[in-house]
C-alpha cells in the first residue's frame, strides 16, 4: 500500500465519521471534558519509516487520561521491571474502569495496569524515590522524547478538576492503601495520576509518541538505547489487546483485531506491530467508555488495510 | 525458518519438558480424565504449505475438551451467523470457567462463548433444527473434514461421566433455562454439550482441526469453499485471544502472545495467522485451568521463533 | 384486650384492605399461582388459650410455598439436632429469595434455611433415611399433628408446576450438589422440596399450625411431649425475624417488629412468643416478593395491639 | 427475679468469663485499640426501674466505636425525621461491617445505617446546618444528657488514630460521595464519624446511655419530653436484632435473642424492651468482630433470666 492509498483512505474515513449523526456520549464526569464538541474527529498513522498521514482534526490537543497508562507502564517496567507483577495482575477485569468491586475480593490488587486501580498503583510504584512534582516532570520529558516535541505540557486544569472531584479514585487509592498496596499517601499519589492523565497532546503528537510500540522498542534507527526491550513491549501491546477497553476490550478485539488503549477524552493509540502506530480521536463515547466513532474509523482502517494482528494475509508488511 | 530449524526446536522442547519436574495438576472432576499420566507431553506444528511437524506423544489422544468450544462456535457461525451475539457476549469474563455468578448479574446471557455457560447456549442454538444425536453426528462429520481422518470418535466413557457427576454444567444450564437463554430441554442441550467436548483427539489431528483458522478460513487450496469468511475466522482469533484461557487469557497473552483455547485435558490449539496452526497437550493444568507444561512450552516455541502476534519483526511470515 | 375488641380490630383491618387499590403483583413464575384473584385477603388469629378468630377470606386455601421452610426446619431440628448448621447457615443473605452467587462464593453453603438454596438443603438432610415419598407422607402427617386437621394435602398441580419450570431451583440443587452439600439425586430432592411447598392450606389452618411457634415449643397443654424445646423454638424465631422475608427481612422487623416467614403465593406466618400466632394471605406481591397486604395488615395490627416483640409496655402479655 | 438473684446471676457470669481461655481477638485496626488486655470483661445492667447492677470491670472505660451508630441515628431521627431513609437502607448487609462491594451495585446507598457507609451517611445528615465541631459538641452533650454525667468526653487519641489509618472509611466515604449520597467534604464528615465512635464510656455510663431504648423513648419517669417516639424506639430496636452485629447478626439474634449493637472495641449494648438495658464489655473478638465473651455473656444471661425476646414465658416481664 502506497503512502497515497493510505492518505486517501484516511481522508475518506474522516469524510465518513463527519457524516455520522451518532456521535456517541461527551464524558461528563471531568467538568473541563464535558463542554468538548463531540463533532470533532482527527486520526493519524505513522508508519515504521517514520511518516506521518493524517486526516481531520489531528492538531487539537485533548488531555490523554487513560492512554498515559501505556507510557506510565511503560516507565514502570523501565525502572523497577517484573517486580511491578507483585503488585498488578495481568487479567481482563471484567468490569468498568473505575470498579472497586474485584478490589474487594482480591485483596487489594488490581486486575490489570489499565483499569485505574493499576494505574493508581503504577504511580504509586513510579513514587518509591522521588517526589510528586519531580516524577510529574520526569513523565513530562519522558514524553518530549517518544514524541521529539518539547511543547507537550500538562493540562493543569483538567488535573485541578480531577483532584477536586475524582471521588472515585480517592476511594480505589484509599481501598488500596487499607491493603497497603499504596505506600505513600493517597493524595500525592494521586496528584501523580492525575498529572499523568491529564498530559495534552493531539493525534500527530499520540501517533508519534506510540512508534516505541509498533518497533519493538525502538525508539529510532539508533538501536543502542531502546525505550523497551523487544520481549517487554510485546507484553504491554498483549496487555493492550486483552485489557486496553475496559470492559470493552473483547469487543474492541472483535471488531478492530489491534492492541488498543483508550481514554475518556475520546483517544485512542492503536498499534500494528512492525507496521504502524494510529492515533485517533473523537470526543463522543460509547457504553463502554470508549471512543465512538475512534472504535468505528479503526474498524473500518483495519477492514481497508487488512492490518488485524489476526490476518493471515502477508499484505501486513504493507 | 527452515522445516529441520523448526523440528529441532520442538525436539528441544520435548526433551526440556520431560525434564520437568513440576507437571502441574491432573483434572479430577471427570473421572476419567483423573487416571492420565501427567508425564505426556506432546507438540504438533502444522504450517501453511499443510506440513507437519511433530515431538513428543502426539499419537496418544485425548477428549479435547473445551477446545471444542472453537469448533462449536465455528459451526454456529456458519449456522445462524451474527445473530448468535443476541444470546452470548464477546468480553473476557474475568472469572473461572465454571463461574455463574456473572450470569446473575446479566441475566442468563453468557459473558462469551468460551467459558461452558457460553459454549451451552452454542451448542442450544445448534440444536434448532435437529435432535441432539444428529447434531453430535454433524459435529463429528464436521471433525472429519477439518482433519480429513474418518477415524475420530466421541469417547464415550468421558461423555458419559460428564453425564453423571457434571452438577455445574446443569446448574449453569437450568440457570440459563430459567432466564430463557436455553430453549431445549436442559438435559438435551447438556447432552449434545458433553459430547462435543468429549471428542478423541491426539495433537496431530488437532493442529490439522485448526488449519482454517491459520489461514483466513480456508480448509485447501480450493479457495471456493471456505469454512468460514476471512473476517470471521479474525474475529474467531481475537476471541480466542481474549478469553480462549478463562481467567489465565492475559497470562497467556502475556506469555505467549497467540490466539489460543485450551481444555481440562491438557490440550491447547494455538494459531499462528498465515503462518501454523500449533496443538501442544499435557495432562497437568496449572492454577487457572489451563495446562502447565503446554502453555510453558509455547511460551519457548514463541521465543525461539519470533511468532508472536504482538512481535514488530517481519520473520513472522518466516 | 378481650376477645371482642380483638375481633372488632380484625374485621377492620379486612375492611381497609378490601378497599386498598394497590393490591400488590401476584407471582407468575409458577404457573397455577398467576390465575389467583389478588382481590382476596384472609386473617387468623390463635391465641394462647387456643381460641381462633379470623376476618375475610380465611377459608381458601393456597399452597403455604416458602412457608412450609418453618415446618421442614422444624422437622430437621427434631431428626438430626444441631448439627444441620454444619451444611446451611444463619445469617440474612442480603439477596433476593433465589440467588445463587453467595453459593460460589461461600462454597455451597446456603446463607440460611429460609432461602431456596437453604431449604433444598433442609430436604436433602431429611431423605437421610427415606425415600422421597414416605418423607413427603411424614411431612404431611406432621402438618396433620400440627394443625389437628386431617384433610390437609399436597396441591399436586403445584407441585408438578414447579417441577417442570422451576429451572432455578434445579440451577441451586446442581450446584449444590457440586460442592457435595446435597447428597440425593438432585431431582429426588427437589420433589421432596416442591412437594413441601406445595401443601395446601388455609389461613385457620395455618394459623393453627404456627401455635407450638407461641408456646415455647408445646403443642397442647400436655407439655411431656412438645414439638421442640422452649430453647429450640426461640432459635426458629429468631431466624424468621432475621431471614423470614428474604431481602425484605429488615423492612418487615421495621415496621410490624414480629419474626415471621413469607410465602411467594401470598401467605405470612408471624408469631407474638406466648401471645398469638397469626396467619395473613393475600396473593399480590411487594417488590421483595412478600405479601403487600398481608404485610400491611400485620403493621396495623402490630400497631393496635401493641404486640411488637420490641414494645416496652406490659399489655404484650394480653 | 429479686435484685439479689440478678447480681448472683452477673457475679457467676463474670466469674465465668475469667476462667475462659479463648479470648478472641483484639481488634488491631486501630493501633490504641491493639494494646488494651482482652483479660477485661464488664457487664452492667440497668433495669426498669433504673435500678443498676454490675460485675467485673464495668469502671474501665473504651471507645465505644460502632455502638455510636445507635446514638447517631437516634438524633438523626430526631433531627429529619423518616426523610433519612432515603440515603441509607433497612437490610441486614450479609457483609462486613466495612465492605464497599454493596455500594457498587447499589448506587451508594449502604444497606442500613448500623455498617460503617450507612453510619457516615448518617454523621452527614447531622452536618446539614452546623460545623463538624458543632455537631460533635451537640453529640456530646446529648450523651451527657441520656447518661446523666457529664464527665463523658471524647478520646482523641482513638479519633485521631482513625483519621490517619481509617482507610476503609476514606475510601467509603469518597466513594459513596462519587454517587452524591455525601454532601460535606469527605474529611470533614469523616471528622465527625471518627468522633462519635471515639466516645469513651465505661459500662456503667454505657447500660445508662441505652435507657431510653429499652422504655419506649422514654428518659424519666417525666414522659412529656422522651428522646423518641415509642414506635420510633421499637424501629430502632428492629434494626438492632437484623443489622445490630453485622454479618454476625443472625448469629447473635439466634444465641441471644436481644436487639444489640458491638463495637470493636469489645462493646455490647443489649436492649429487654421494658425490662433492661444491658452493657457488656470484653475486648477479644470473633470472626465476625464482636466481642467473643460479650456475647457468650449475654447469652448465658439470657438462658438464666427468660429475656429473650422471643421466650413464650411472662417471666419476661418480671
Amino acid at each position: 500500500m502506497t503512502h497515497d492509498e493510505l492518505q486517501t483512505i484516511l481522508d475518506d474515513i474522516a469524510v465518513e465519521m463527519a457524516a455520522e449523526v451518532n456521535r456517541g456520549t461527551v464524558a461528563d464526569y471531568i467538568p473541563p471534558l464535558a463542554c468538548v464538541s463531540p463533532n470533532q474527529f482527527g486520526i493519524t498513522i505513522v508508519d515504521s519509516h517514520g511518516h506521518s498521514m493524517s486526516a481531520g482534526d489531528t492538531d487539537v490537543s485533548f488531555s490523554i487520561q487513560s492512554i498515559s497508562k501505556v507510557f506510565s507502564l511503560t516507565m514502570a517496567l523501565r525502572s523497577v521491571g517484573e517486580t511491578l507483577w507483585d503488585r498488578v495482575g495481568r487479567e481482563p477485569s471484567g468490569s468498568p474502569f473505575n470498579s472497586i468491586v474485584q478490589l474487594e475480593s482480591e485483596q487489594g490488587i488490581p486486575r490489570n495496569p489499565f483499569i485505574n486501580s493499576g494505574a493508581i498503583v503504577i504511580s504509586d510504584i513510579l513514587l518509591a524515590n522521588q517526589t510528586s512534582d519531580d516524577m510529574i516532570s520526569d513523565y513530562v520529558k519522558f514524553m518530549h522524547i517518544l514524541t521529539g516535541d518539547e511543547s507537550l505540557k500538562i493540562d493543569q486544569e483538567v488535573a485541578d478538576s480531577e483532584k477536586a472531584t475524582g471521588y472515585r479514585n480517592f476511594a480505589l487509592g484509599n481501598y488500596m492503601r487499607a491493603f497497603k498496596n499504596i505506600n505513600h499517601p493517597v493524595d500525592v499519589t494521586l496528584e501523580t495520576y492525575f498529572n499523568f492523565c491529564a498530559l495534552s497532546m493531539n493525534c500527530q503528537q499520540l501517533a508519534k509518541a506510540g512508534c516505541y510500540l509498533m518497533s519493538g522498542g525502538q525508539l529510532s534507527s539508533d538501536t543502542s538505547n531502546p525505550v523497551l526491550s523487544e520481549e517487554r513491549t510485546r507484553r504491554i501491546l498483549a496487555l493492550m489487546m486483552t485489557c486496553g477497553h475496559y470492559d470493552g476490550s473483547g469487543e474492541f478485539a472483535y471488531r478492530v483485531g489491534l492492541p488498543g488503549k483508550s481514554g475518556v477524552s475520546g483517544g485512542i493509540l492503536a498499534i500494528v506491530p512492525g507496521v504502524a502506530s494510529i492515533a485517533v480521536w473523537s470526543p463522543g463515547l460509547n457504553a463502554r467508555g470508549n471512543s465512538h466513532l475512534g472504535t468505528m474509523a479503526l474498524e473500518r482502517l483495519v477492514k481497508r488495510t487488512g492490518w488485524s494482528v489476526f490476518s493471515a494475509s502477508d499484505e501486513i508488511s504493507g
